[in-house]
């Protein structure tokens, strides 16, 4: 059979492909080596000793005293693990939307109890007011989803901590993709739960969730009676309190995320966030200089994502094409979801990336879209980002 | 500080340590490395490959034409998927209990539905026509334990599907620790889901569950109204005709177990059988031969374990004295679970384990018992099981 399509038959190896969606992110070889330690018994105190180890590392990035317990499952079984522990049937959870990670709080209000959905267009700021006003009529709960990945936005997470606070509301934060890339306060900001992904800013593989726990979560869940099983925060919590885990952990994981916490504590938190904001701050100055259009619409309390950057894609070439080209040349880059699939693309600036990582990806970009006659002349993207991660 | 014990002082390091517990087993090189290859983009093409392949892989191992699901979660998530999604809360299930892991489907039963927990005495074979009966009065399921680790006997799994059939009721098989060790027959038993862990027979590291999933399920599923989130068979399905996850996967446990069913495959379904089987012959053959008694009671329908080896321990020494030489000689056995701490415990002959970690195990057993008087002389117990693993 003859090629039709020249571009496949040059395409790189998806193993030397550069991945700059937001997460999973690549995985640096250090991380991946922890892996290939041998399984140890995971009822020995070897195994607790990694545990605690990494609840306390965690605990640093959280910027918290609460308990950190750690689940072998995705962000999303953090999230269910929170809506599951702390709701009852009879209770009231508000949940906060502006893209789709925000939605999927909305999906377990509904599950484990009554949802009240405040949703704001996909990519515009929270509705603060709606949620005040939902807490005033008495919602036991309200959830938000702090950097929403879909529509590269960081929401307010201390606003609604302060409101949460105000009406004595339980106040669950998913912060999967930004804790360990941007600030996050958990105590200052009053999370009861906080959620983090292992394949997200501390840049470790997918399959794992870490999540926060205050005291007063702990007291509320001693009334909740259908929690999750797999997920149940109680039975957590007590084989926590021993260095162990209810259920058989996903031990390989455990030694990446280990690693993964030692990279980052050896960077240096404060390093860590700036590379992060940089990273992103470079892809915007890039996609200005270019005419890229942004496409969330942030105010004063909501601002740009530091760990991902969703921009219109500009006229003059079709998504799937330019996905198509770049990956040709072995970069990822990530398209919109749902209803913003085809006007939607979105650059990852997450976990152990480096410079030349954001810089080649402009610089490719840059060139297809010159070559397409997006762009008309080459260099200004390239060079504005350049300034900024060099700068 | 002078060390007092010292045993502890001249304890080989853990990672060197040959694990004989009934799982996690010890994962072999080649696995492990597995492990280590780059995080692709779980939406792309390259992982539909690995994930179907695995599919295709594991039916063969179930021997079942039914769709298999792939879970990012311990056995346990397998557990409460096959419960969480079968059973409405107005159903009954009826839980077949002769062991700890029996009591977990029926807490599970509990907390979906309404539970007959048939419960017999732990290592006594399960109550089938307590089962019959729970069947003839309404039951909508049941749920079995096919290889219960913590006495070590392998429940009739047949039989069960059999009245399950007759009655017409869903049959869940938990087949965490049968599965890719013992002849399983998902079809042939009509086993409506059966669940595997990967930390068992197949010899991977834990953190991974696969499912068959009957249509008669499937339909089921239709009216159940309260499936848990991250569990939920529905979206996986649908998920899984793409060749994807509805939520991240646990990349590098999907190469880990694409690699094992790869070496699983290789040895040959029937030679793996053959090998486990005769890995516990030659345990209870050398417990024969030293005195020691067997924990389970199994009648003509119920055998012991193929995977697993649950003994008394004899009179004369201790089990955490007999764990902690053996520990000290760089293999770790197991004890007795809940009320048999103390009185029982366990070897493993499960995953990729060769004959010489059966007879190196045997042989340092004998020894210590020697040591301490309980076996008079030495040579019996390893005589017979070498007998069993060279014949």
């Amino acid at each position: 059979m003859t090629p039709t399509n020249t571009t496949n038959t040059n395409r790189t190896s998806i193993e030397d492909t550069l991945i700059m969606i937001p997460g999973p992110v690549p995985v640096v070889p250090r991380i991946l080596r922890a892996m290939a330690k041998p399984v140890i018994n995971h009822r020995g105190s070897e195994f607790a000793e990694l545990f605690n180890e990494c609840r306390g590392l965690f605990a640093d990035m959280f910027r918290t005293k609460n308990d950190i317990l750690l689940l072998s499952g995705s962000g999303t079984s953090g999230m269910e693990a929170a809506v599951g522990n702390l709701i009852n049937p009879d209770d009231t959870i508000a949940t906060l939307v502006n893209g789709k990670f925000g939605e999927r709080f909305r999906d377990l209000g509904r599950l484990y109890g009554n949802t009240v959905p405040i949703e704001s267009e996909w990519g515009y700021p929270l509705d603060l007011d709606a949620a005040a006003a939902a807490l005033e009529d008495g919602a036991d709960a309200i959830a938000m989803v702090h950097n929403e990945t879909s529509v590269g936005m960081l929401n307010s997470a201390e606003e609604v901590g302060k409101l949460a606070r105000k009406h004595d509301a339980l106040f669950i934060m998913d912060g999967i993709t930004s804790i360990g890339g941007t600030e996050v306060f958990v105590d200052r900001w009053g999370a009861d739960i906080a959620i983090l992904g292992s394949q997200k800013c501390i840049g470790a593989p997918p399959g794992f969730a870490a999540v926060s726990v205050s005291e007063r979560a702990f007291e509320k869940m001693k009334e909740v009676k259908k929690p999750p099983y797999y997920l149940d925060l109680k039975a957590h919590k007590k084989s926590a309190d021993k260095g162990q885990t209810p259920y058989t952990p996903s031990i390989p994981l455990f030694y990446a995320v280990q690693e993964a916490l030692l990279i980052a504590h050896e960077e240096g938190l404060s390093a860590r966030m700036k590379r992060h904001a940089s990273g992103a701050t470079a892809v915007r100055a890039a996609a200005g200089a270019m005419g890229i259009e942004m496409f969330p619409q942030p105010d004063g309390l909501s601002r740009y994502s530091d760990t991902v950057t969703a921009m219109k894609v500009p006229h003059g070439i079709a998504f799937d094409r330019m996905k198509q080209e770049m990956l040709d040349c072995g970069i990822l880059i990530a398209g919109g979801q749902a209803h913003l699939k085809g006007n939607v693309f979105r650059i990852g600036s997450m976990g152990n990336f480096k410079a030349k990582d954001i810089l080649i990806t402009i610089q490719m970009l840059e060139s297809i879209l010159h070559k397409h006659g997006v762009v008309s002349e080459f260099g200004a993207g390239t060079e504005a980002a350049a300034s900024v991660l060099m700068g």
